[in-house]
């Protein structure tokens, strides 16, 4: 989707106006099924993360692809999938705030979730929800090996939380949830032999051994007994993931079509895709997506629903009127902005995808 | 807002869980009745912009206390509040990614609108929309002095966009817009100066002078001609406000309650608000938004569902399963994250509004 298309455009703009997100769905395709090979050469198991696209249309095509089930991160997601028809779903953080409310327990009584916790206070939430759903509920230990996010940071903390979960009949022991950092592998082999060993002093077992990250499938091999690898990003990818060196632009399957709105200064332009179109992560790139059609002009800043570019190194500059492609920093913050994708083949608009799990508080 | 309220948290994590957008009706109220107290006293109107909440609900909040009309910044923000019932609206920004799709057409056919631009390429789609529409629309011309945003750089464009409108049969001239910057009312003044006089030479008048931003009212006497003023975020307002110095924390009608999901590391914590939540968009601030009951625990960084905090300075630090509010750096994006508003008055829930302009593309 790199050279001008001028057709498609005209299409964009006469169907919906701009800014238009759009994904190309023979790159999506591609896309879906490089994960899965990454994931089958392994031998692992694929669990992507349906954070980035919240579509159940989406989801479904990773499914028949040979996904053996789904991530996601908040449990309005899992409503979502669980409500078109999946079923194996892992809700990858501790849900804590979503477990106290009433919903947590409304789900788990239609299907068996797995959920993650890295504290006693969010075991204890689990067990009162499935308490009210009758159903006993599926718990990863969640595990941090050096990324300081979520997760517990010792082996022996992991074992302290999976002798609990033992003891209590509404929770079941589904196995150890890990994110490695790209550069940490060795120490997540080191964590997890040391809490496998100690599994086996308490008699439990882990079904579950789960890697995440799309950047991790160059390592996805490395950890010995992992069972499932669970990424989002790279069923669309963005400039993260080129940057991280694990896509290239045409494995870019998401562009913000948008306007060049006014061209007040010589120097200077602005676009019709702001931080309510594009968000202000910029994921630690400079700038804010990289236009296609101009790659030297530069998105230097954001007013809500306007992009402002500096086009001092621009030789080309864009006119107003003109309709151009922007490749987002982060696709999975900016899919999250709208209600709907346009979705084309071969510059053709094929159908259009409600973003259906986005907007939801919980 | 400020004090421990156990009761209401318990409310909201029972009836929503966390993260959970919150409005308190009663500041919202306040902050309503001095923005027209601040336009009255300043004789001219007042067109709250809706971009900060997004709801006709509110903004039929903001009429009933005495604005005039309404400003929004998409077709889309029009389309919803149009559908509502509200018939005077300014879109306020060259909407030409929007024109060129048949929207502004539709829209145009329901009720007059009045757009805005600040080039020719713009005023030829809003004459075909027009056209389409078989209604003339009313057109502002959009005019910077010093912010460095849309509009025209000087009075000379200005009037050669005016006298374009003039010899528009599908255009009808309805004034000028400016935005100033918080120091450029002078320059502001002179522009208005010299357009007036050039409009008087071309036989035309504006009936509408506007004027734009909230911290901008401690000018709002200032431009003698101004017919109306534009805000947004003093509905609710935020931590840049306060640093703008035209609000108090009392003054901030929007927090996100928020869970403690974490506390991985003596010196760390995770909220389940990320910046999928309150966004990435420090508004120039330090860290992510301000804990109420935590005001020396920083909000460093952010994952999609996860808020991560620096406890670093934090004497009190909370604990798992905690339940926090966040006042964000910057409201009028915050909002835009989520399909409804909790909304409490005296500490007990009282109803939840929709954000029904969210969420849309154009």
């Amino acid at each position: 989707m790199v050279d001008e298309k001028n057709t498609l455009k005209t299409e964009i703009i006469e169907n919906f106006g701009t800014p238009c997100p759009v994904i190309d769905l023979d790159v999506v395709e591609r896309n879906i099924a490089r994960a899965q090979k990454r994931c089958d050469d392994a031998g692992v198991a694929n669990r992507p993360h349906i954070k980035t696209h919240k579509s159940p249309r989406l989801a479904k095509m990773q499914i028949d692809a040979g996904a053996q089930g789904i991530t996601c991160q908040k449990l309005g997601e899992a409503e979502v999938m669980a409500n078109a028809g999946i079923t194996d779903i892992i809700i990858a953080t501790n849900l804590l705030g979503a477990a106290r409310s009433g919903r947590l327990a409304s789900l788990q009584k239609t299907l068996p979730l797995k959920v993650c916790a890295d504290n006693p206070v969010t075991l204890a939430a689990y067990a009162k929800a499935a308490s009210a759903a009758e159903r006993p509920i599926d718990v990863l230990i969640e595990c941090d090996t050096g990324q300081k996010r979520a997760g517990v940071e010792t082996p022996k903390e992991a074992l302290s939380l999976a002798a609990e979960i033992k003891n209590n009949p509404m929770l079941n022991f589904a196995g150890w949830l890990f994110y490695p950092p790209l550069d940490g592998w060795p120490q997540t082999t080191q964590f997890f032999n040391t809490v496998s060993n100690g599994l086996s002093e308490l008699g439990m077992r882990a079904d579950i051994v789960s890697t995440g990250g799309s950047p991790n499938f160059i390592h996805i091999s490395e950890l010995d007994g992992a069972t499932e690898h669970r990424a989002g990003t790279c069923i669309f990818n963005d400039l993260m993931q080129i940057e991280a060196g694990v896509a290239t632009l045409e494995d870019c399957a998401f562009q913000v079509f948008t306007s060049v709105v006014s061209r007040a200064g010589d120097e200077r332009g602005i676009l019709d895709a702001g931080s309510k179109t594009l968000t202000a992560d910029t994921g630690g790139l400079d700038g804010y997506g990289r236009i296609l059609e101009h790659p030297t002009a530069q998105i230097h800043k954001f007013a809500e629903e306007h992009g402002f570019l500096d086009l001092t190194r621009c030789n080309d500059k864009p006119n107003v009127g003109d309709i151009v492609r922007v490749v987002p920093n982060h696709v999975c913050v900016a899919v999250n902005m709208v209600d709907q994708l346009v979705a084309v083949r071969e510059d053709k608009i094929v159908e259009v995808i409600p973003v259906e799990a986005r907007g939801m508080l919980v």
